[in-house]
């Protein structure tokens, strides 16, 4: 794993200033030394000293002067290099494994997508998930060295360690230490999350949750399930079983996801699938009175459920995610009418704007936290909130 | 309100040095200036100058040298004085107003307690909680001025500016800006939250819930509420109505109330409900029954209610408190049975070990919370968590 190292065995304290520098630089972007020094309250020698550690180490970089100073000579300025580390976003469901490698901003560096047999045993599933690793990291020519994190997004409980405590969808995965495994395999840290949390988590970076601090995600597809993040951090729960909401009535669950995805127990294919909900949903919008009955006894159950958890924890928003966030506009109000019955206050709902990349985005989200801890136990600071 | 004051017009430097200074001593204890110089990372020469402003100011003490030290002159050591601030916690009830003044390390130095009439009109509350406080503060001997915050519990929804915006228990309270109105009368800020919520604070602070992270606190008896703590912090909810499972099934859970505690329809006298419940719970350990059948039945509709709560957060802990605190031996090991049979891991149970004064304990630990952030913001600086 790439670390932060006090060039030629220096002391704890020009550590931590290389990290301050570092942070700083991140958050402020290109910067001159006067600027670092401003910034960190530390001494402009100290500055320089830990700008040359960075630079030698790769994780800065001396800008060329631009041509519009000729007066004088030009104050040299520094950057970040986002491309000094690396993060990978693993989305492992039933069906597919997809994986984003990502530079230390986030920018997506290369993305790889594997249909997979619902079937396959946890061990096979495992190696195709370390290939995905591999995969990625050779698309985007980027050296195993430098990758610095990994996140993992999977159905079921997700204990705090990394292991799969419970999953309908992928039963060999229970008792897994699969952050473990896959630790061993990438040799870098990595963080494993239920797939809703994490879709959470990418709505609230870049899609319709941006800023918004207290919020459920629903994740309504094939799988069914909720992530909430409370607070603006990712709320696991203490086993990591918080959002298991469908355990609450799990008959009138299962019948909810019978109405608009088609039965459960013959393992349907992802076409049968589709093909039921499409035509309800578009019987539905052309006024069919059975479809629309249907699409409303949906949003009444679903509703009694989101009831339950915005009762508990008064979220600012709760959004629809999963393959039903298309039919944004006919669940939507529906559900608000169902929930206004019981609520206090019903939380703005709105339709995921992130799509079916969802889990992935929010998966490397977690691994770049783990990067940015890491990056900050190296000199025993506090990770940035 | 007192401040930590930069003597003479210094700098904001000198501020943030000796609010940094205070922060150690506060945690550290009695210390020396090396102690203060190693612990704050600043020169020594500079912990000198802020002890001095923060003994010209009241805040900090010389100790005197104990004899135990004969050899050479013994280090000057200072501690933080707990007496140079106080803050008051309130609990504001249908039935009565307690009040208790405490220093900066929670120490209560007056307590009152004062019956009231449930009727009682908003503004008349209002009086009696104003005179609560100039009682406290005369009783503790403490000048007003030294009154560095206050928190106050009620039961209801408080917004996060602190006004309540819905309580059955006084409709009179419903949109009156209770934080802006006693901030005016006490010359503080003034912290209101939720009456389950500070209680479940108390729990974790001095109770049964001691370094819970993620707990929900029941509050069984004539009120029945619920207040959450999650990541170790009071979850208020966006609109301050987290907890509010009751209107789950308002029905249930008003049949449940009464089962045990009597009507709520004939406005029942203090007396009248201790009576109610106290016949069925000794009949119950008695074995009788029909007793145990209503206890049962008590249960079951809790844990249903209490099972919503935590399929959505996941606790580590469910802590009963209340009145009903003390028939823990008949409540829990149902409470929990019937949470068997819908949650995937029922959280600990446990009965509250705080008892009647959770809410005003509760309520002090909030004030005790904003008297830090004003201490640390006067100088830039985040606030301890």
């Amino acid at each position: 794993m790439a670390k932060i190292q006090p060039a030629g065995g220096q002391s704890l304290l020009r550590l931590i200033n290389s990290v301050a520098v570092l942070s700083a630089l991140r958050e402020a972007g290109p910067a001159t030394l006067s600027d670092l020094a401003a910034r960190t309250g530390l001494s402009r020698p100290t500055v320089e000293a830990a700008v040359d550690d960075l630079v030698e180490q790769g994780w800065a970089e001396e800008l060329q002067a631009g041509a519009e100073r000729r007066v004088g000579r030009p104050a040299r300025r520094y950057a970040f290099r986002a491309d000094s580390g690396y993060v990978l976003g693993l989305d492992v469901g039933a069906h597919r494994v997809l994986g984003v490698l990502a530079d230390l901003n986030g920018r997506q560096v290369h993305t790889h997508e594997t249909r997979v047999d619902p079937q396959l045993d946890a061990e096979s599933r495992l190696s195709v998930v370390r290939k995905m690793a591999t995969r990625c990291l050779s698309g985007g020519g980027v050296p195993r060295s430098r990758l610095m994190a990994a996140g993992v997004g999977t159905p079921g409980v997700v204990a705090r360690d990394g292991t799969v405590t419970l999953s309908t969808v992928l039963p060999g995965w229970v008792r897994l230490p699969l952050a473990r495994r896959l630790g061993r395999s990438l040799s870098c840290p990595v963080l494993v999350d239920n797939d809703a949390n994490l879709a959470a988590l990418a709505e609230r970076s870049h899609g319709v949750a941006r800023d918004v601090d207290d919020l459920i995600y629903l994740l309504i597809g094939r799988r069914m399930g909720a992530g909430l993040i409370l607070g603006g951090r990712v709320h696991q729960g203490f086993g990591g079983a918080a959002g298991e909401i469908g355990l609450l009535d799990p008959k009138k669950w299962e019948h909810c996801r019978e109405l608009l995805l088609g039965p459960a127990t013959t393992e349907p294919t992802v076409e049968h699938d589709h093909q039921v909900t499409e035509r309800i949903l578009t019987a539905a919008r052309g006024g069919d009175a059975d479809a629309l009955g249907i699409v409303d006894e949906f949003c009444a159950v679903l509703a009694q459920h989101a009831a339950a958890m915005t009762l508990t924890v008064d979220p600012e928003m709760i959004v629809l995610g999963g393959g039903l966030a298309s039919a944004g506009d006919l669940l939507l109000p529906r559900l608000e009418r169902h929930m206004d019955r019981v609520c206090l206050r019903t939380p703005r709902l709105a339709a995921s704007t992130v799509g079916q990349e969802a889990v992935v985005l929010g998966a490397v989200r977690l691994a770049l936290h783990a990067a940015d801890e890491a990056l900050q136990q190296q000199a025993g600071a506090p990770a940035p909130t």
